[in-house]
C-alpha cells in the first residue's frame, strides 16, 4: 500500500449546514442543535454548523443565532461556518465561530450562475472578509467547488484549480477545501486537482470534499489519502442530495468514509456506531433512510 | 499515479445469473436472453448467464437450457455457468458453455452452512467437474466467497484465502476470482486477499469481485487496480442484492465500474450509455430504480 497513506484522518462533518441547506422544509433549530451534539459525541472534531446568508436566499438557515447560541460547546471541537460578505461575517462573529467558510467555483459558468460575477471579482469580495475574521483571531477556510467538473462548462482543467487557489492564498485563506462539487471526479482526475492546489497551500492545509452522485466518492477519497491528504468533509447520513440532479447523492456519507478508514487501520476518533446513530436520527426526522450504505447495512443488521 | 494500474480492463457481468438468482420472483426466460442480448450489445465480452443447479434449490434458474438455447451469440463473447457438481456439469456442457464456474468459501463456517461439508471436501468434489470440463476443452474459472469477511466468522485471514486458492490450484483450475461476498471489506484488506492469491496464481488469472454493501466496492477495486488485477466481476444495475443483509446493495454495478474506469482514462470496450439502457430494461422489468449511483444520476439527468 502506497506508504504516502496517513495514520490518522480528521474529518468536518458538514451535514448540518451544507447538508439541511438544500431541505425544502427548514429543520427546527432544536433538531440542528440536537444533530451538533449527537456528532459531537460520537467523536467528531469539526462540524460545519449554519451560514449567514440572507433569509430570502436560504430560509434553511435564517436560525443561524438561535443554532450557534444553542449548542453546549465541546472542548476540543471546532464550530465553522459559512460566511457569504461582510454582512455575513458581521453576524457570525457575534456568535463566535472557530471558523469561517468562504467559497469561490473553479468554473467561470459556474461562479456567473450561483453567484453573478467572475471567479476573480468573488474572490475580491471575500477579501475584506478574510481580513477582519483574521484580525479578530477567527481562523478561514476556503471551499473551492467545481474543482473537477462543472454542471454547465463540464470538464475543468486543473489550471483553472491552481488559478482559484492562488486567489485564495493571495487574500489570506488559511485552508483550502477542494471539492467535486457535482461528483462527476474519479480517481486519477480528483488527484490532478489535488495536485493543482498544492502549488499555493501545503498538504497540511488541503481538505477533500466528494460527492457520490456517482458513488465515485470512496475511491477518490483512496486516491486522495495516497497523496497523503488527511482532512476531508464528509456529511453525517449523507445529507445534502444534489441540486443538479434531484433524487441523486450528493456529499459522501460520512458512515460510510469512516468505515473506510478504520477498515484500513487508519484513526478517525470517530465511534462509528453512534455515528450511525446520530445520522439514524436526523434521517428518522425527515422521513427517509440514511444516505449511507453502511448506515443502512448496519441498521438493517440490527433488526436482525 | 500507481504505474501497476492497468490501461485495459476486462469486466464479466455476472447479472443474468448471479444477480438474478436472488430475485423472489423468477424473471422469465425472454427476458433474461433479452438482457445477455443488451449486456453483449453494449460492449461485455463475458456474461455469466445461468447455473446447472437443482431447481428445487435454485428455481431462478430452472430454464438454465431455455436461457443458453435463446441466447444469439456474438462472436468475441465469452458465455459462462455455474456447475455446482457433475450433474450440473453434465447437463452445462449440452448448451456448450465458454466457461464453467466452480466455487468454494475461504470460511469454513460458510462452507459448512452453505454447502454442509468443509472447504476442502467442496473443493475435491469439484475434482472429476474440472477434470470433464478441462478434457472437453472448456475453461474453469473458480469463485472463491467470503475471501475477506464471513457471515458466520467475521474477518477472514489471508491464510485462508492461500489455502482456498492453493486447493482450487490443486484440482486444475484455471483462472480464480476473489470474492467480497458480503462487502465488508475495505482497501487494504481486499489487496491482502489478492495477495494471498497471488502466491498459487499469476496476475492474468485474478479477478476481483466485490460488494458494494457497506459502499466500499469501487474503493477495493481501485486497490486491487493498484495490484496491476484487470478483471473483475460487476452485475448490471447491482442486480443481487445482498442475501445476508436484505434491503442492502449486493454485487457491485457494473455501471460504476465503468464509470471509474472510463474516468481514469481506463479502456473496457463498453459503452456506458448502452449499458445503462441494459440496466433500466432489467430494473424497469422488476419495478425498481437501478442499485447504480451513476445510472441513477443519468437517468436523472436525461429526464431533465
Amino acid at each position: 500500500m502506497n506508504p504516502n497513506i496517513p495514520s490518522r484522518v480528521k474529518l468536518v462533518d458538514v451535514g448540518p449546514r451544507d447538508g439541511l441547506q438544500n431541505e425544502k422544509h427548514p429543520v427546527p433549530a432544536a433538531v440542528k442543535i440536537e444533530l451538533v451534539h449527537r456528532l459531537q459525541q460520537a467523536g467528531l472534531k469539526e462540524i460545519e454548523v449554519t451560514s449567514y446568508v440572507s433569509p430570502k436566499w436560504v430560509p434553511q438557515m435564517a436560525d443561524n443565532h438561535e443554532v450557534m447560541q444553542g449548542i453546549t460547546r465541546m472542548p476540543g471541537v471546532r464550530y465553522s461556518v459559512l460566511t457569504p460578505n461582510l454582512k455575513g461575517w458581521e453576524a457570525a462573529v457575534l456568535d463566535k465561530p472557530d471558523e469561517i467558510v468562504v467559497f469561490g467555483a473553479a468554473s467561470e459558468a459556474f461562479s456567473q450562475k450561483n453567484i453573478n460575477c467572475s471567479i476573480a471579482e468573488s474572490i475580491e469580495r471575500f477579501a475584506p472578509v478574510v481580513e477582519a475574521a483574521r484580525a479578530a483571531g477567527v481562523y478561514v477556510r476556503g471551499a473551492m467547488s467545481c474543482t473537477v467538473g462543472c454542471p454547465y462548462e463540464g470538464e475543468i482543467a486543473p489550471e483553472r484549480v491552481e488559478y482559484l487557489a492562488g486567489l485564495m492564498k493571495g487574500i489570506g485563506v488559511q485552508h483550502i477545501g477542494v471539492a467535486d462539487t457535482i461528483g462527476v471526479g474519479t480517481p486519477r482526475k480528483v488527484q490532478r486537482a489535488i495536485e493543482a492546489t498544492l502549488k499555493h497551500y501545503d498538504l497540511n492545509d488541503v481538505s477533500g470534499h466528494f460527492h457520490d452522485t456517482y458513488g465515485q466518492a470512496l475511491a477518490n477519497t483512496l486516491a486522495a489519502l495516497e497523496l497523503g491528504v488527511w482532512q476531508f468533509d464528509t456529511s453525517v447520513a449523507g445529507l445534502g442530495g444534489c441540486p443538479y440532479a434531484k433524487g441523486a447523492t450528493g456529499n459522501v456519507a460520512t458512515e460510510d468514509v469512516v468505515y473506510m478508514l478504520h477498515g484500513m487501520g487508519i484513526e478517525t476518533g470517530i465511534d462509528l456506531d453512534q455515528l450511525i446513530d446520530a445520522g439514524a436520527y436526523i434521517s428518522d426526522f425527515l422521513g427517509r433512510k440514511p444516505q449511507s450504505r453502511v448506515a443502512v447495512a448496519v441498521l438493517t443488521k440490527r433488526k436482525g
